[in-house]
């Protein structure tokens, strides 16, 4: 992406950040914002749910691939995702920022403006109320969002119980397409399928479904790491193990089918699989969920296994181990 | 500093960050601490006081002149600073860090010990509920605090009033001093003058006293920047002007005079002023308070002037106008 005109640098941080704060709302759950020692934010429920997340330039992003936009969107989105996976209303936000010597005031209030247009996605909008901008040798964005239980028990990933219904609530594996489609040498690749390539940069989780499903929840996490690796930590963390039925998965390969066979037959090896990435693939940020049997499951989500007594292993596909092959985001 | 052994990147960010994490203590605030999706922290008071601070290596600080224990520990007093500073108790922070393929191990455990030190300061002690580790080119630290008003109005930088006494709490020029010395060619400067250089390595806030203090405030925020550009921000936000006077503020100077000549000396030149270090210098995290005139001053805290209606100058010393001379993080 070009971004043209001043740096940030050239302008100075006060003014730089004053440019790019007019791009945010205001929220009335937010009693005071940004511009004093710290913010202060009204909740129903005194228990404050807590997560954060970074994002670092070259590890987990690249300028040419994202948007200033994008990870400003981004950045929301994935943090939000991991509270509503507690079953808590996303409220509010802070945003480290930093940039480097080149970056620009226009990257700036781009990335401003994806901020905004995830916080505008909630119901009621949430508010980025402080933050924190300075300059290093690349960027990095450390957002760290504030939900509330509005008198729910918190979900956990450790109370899944023998006999529920194991639950996917969004895609799986169409970022790690996304991502294999960007990576391509040939940029047609990427060009052609628009949709997976969004989910990469731009992940949408279902928000309302998110938290209408966190009800009935025994258990439930975000989906960062992939679903075998998130799978297993869900096992893991509740003494169960977890069987998923490779029919029930069918559908998450199908719409991937295309894509995979694109980039195979433009490499001419089999570079890629759709398997591969429904079952290994990170970034969807959909919720992995553990329903008592019986339960309804909302429209929108898709019953993928069944929660079973731990055995030897956390994960099996079809009675056969599922090893975990997510990634460690310090090596990545 | 030399720390030895195998580097994160060998262990692997799962292995390291367990380890790291057993040096940290949990407490009974915290309902669901790191391990799941986000944490939950039970506040009496459901307004959340919420900051962040960024600190960045070879901007803010040096790994030759700070330990892992030293960053840890500034990371936490800077940031609960802000939190007393709205009058709001620290109840839990996070932590997102970044090391490079470089930092060691046993860095990361001091880091984690220089945390809980800190976190054991506070009455009742705190917990980092949630963090993130990754990798990059330079260390990062940026640390988001929650704090609980327990029933009490936030204190803000923008209410003080004309006639109201303007008081410190805490340090003045100390940490400026510090950074000098450290600065200074001949490490004998530093090692002559090991109180200063500690207020700049680990700065220790008087969280009791502006706790206390911030009872009474009608404004109150902490001095991070220098004295004369955090009052001047405290007089534009509020609408008024601040007059300091140079007799009440001789006791902090006094105590600086010795190292600013012995610096001085050694050099040849007029390189430093301890004048310079209490007006302008930053990193104390004092608290600079605003009290209605007639409140008694607590012990520890001193009266420095006064507030009076607007002028066309913020901040006057003896009636000169004081100009800020703090600096700017994006360009430090």
């Amino acid at each position: 992406m070009e971004y043209l005109g001043e740096s940030i640098i050239q302008i100075g941080e006060s003014e730089a950040l004053a440019r790019a704060l007019s791009v945010l709302k205001s929220v009335d759950s937010t009693l005071v914002g940004s511009g004093d020692d710290a913010a202060v934010v009204a909740l129903t429920d005194p228990r404050v749910v807590i997560t954060t997340d970074t994002m670092i330039e070259n590890h987990d992003f690249l300028t040419s691939w994202s948007s200033g936009f994008d990870l400003g969107f981004k950045a929301v989105m994935t943090n939000v995702a991991d509270l509503v996976a507690m079953g808590a209303s996303p409220r509010a936000l802070t945003v480290a920022l930093i940039v480097t010597r080149q970056t620009k005031q226009t990257w700036l209030e781009d990335f401003a403006r994806g901020l905004q247009a995830a916080c505008d996605l909630m119901v009621p909008p949430v508010e980025v109320v402080g933050g924190d901008l300075a300059s290093g040798s690349e960027i990095v964005i450390a957002v760290t969002a504030h939900g509330d239980l509005d008198g729910a028990s918190p979900v956990l990933r450790s109370t899944a119980k023998p006999g529920d219904l194991v639950v996917v609530a969004g895609t799986l594996g169409k970022a790690a397409a996304g991502l294999a489609l960007l990576d391509f040498h040939d940029p047609s690749a990427a060009a052609s399928y628009p949709e997976l390539v969004n989910v990469q940069l731009r992940p949408t989780p279902d928000i309302a479904l998110g938290l209408e499903i966190a009800k009935s929840a025994t258990a439930m996490m975000d989906i960062s790491d992939g679903l075998s690796l998130d799978a297993s930590r869900l096992a893991k963390q509740s003494g169960v193990s977890i069987n998923l039925e490779k029919r029930l998965l069918e559908g998450y390969a199908a719409v991937l089918e295309q894509a995979a066979q694109s980039i195979n037959s433009r490499s001419g090896t089999q570079l890629v699989s759709e398997w591969d990435w429904v079952l290994h693939g990170g970034e969807d940020h959909s919720f992995l969920v553990t329903l008592p049997e019986g339960t309804s499951v909302p429209r929108g989500a898709k019953v993928i296994g069944k929660v079973a007594s731990l055995k030897s292993h956390s994960v099996y596909l079809d009675a056969e181990p599922l090893s975990a092959k997510g990634w460690d985001s310090v090596a990545g």
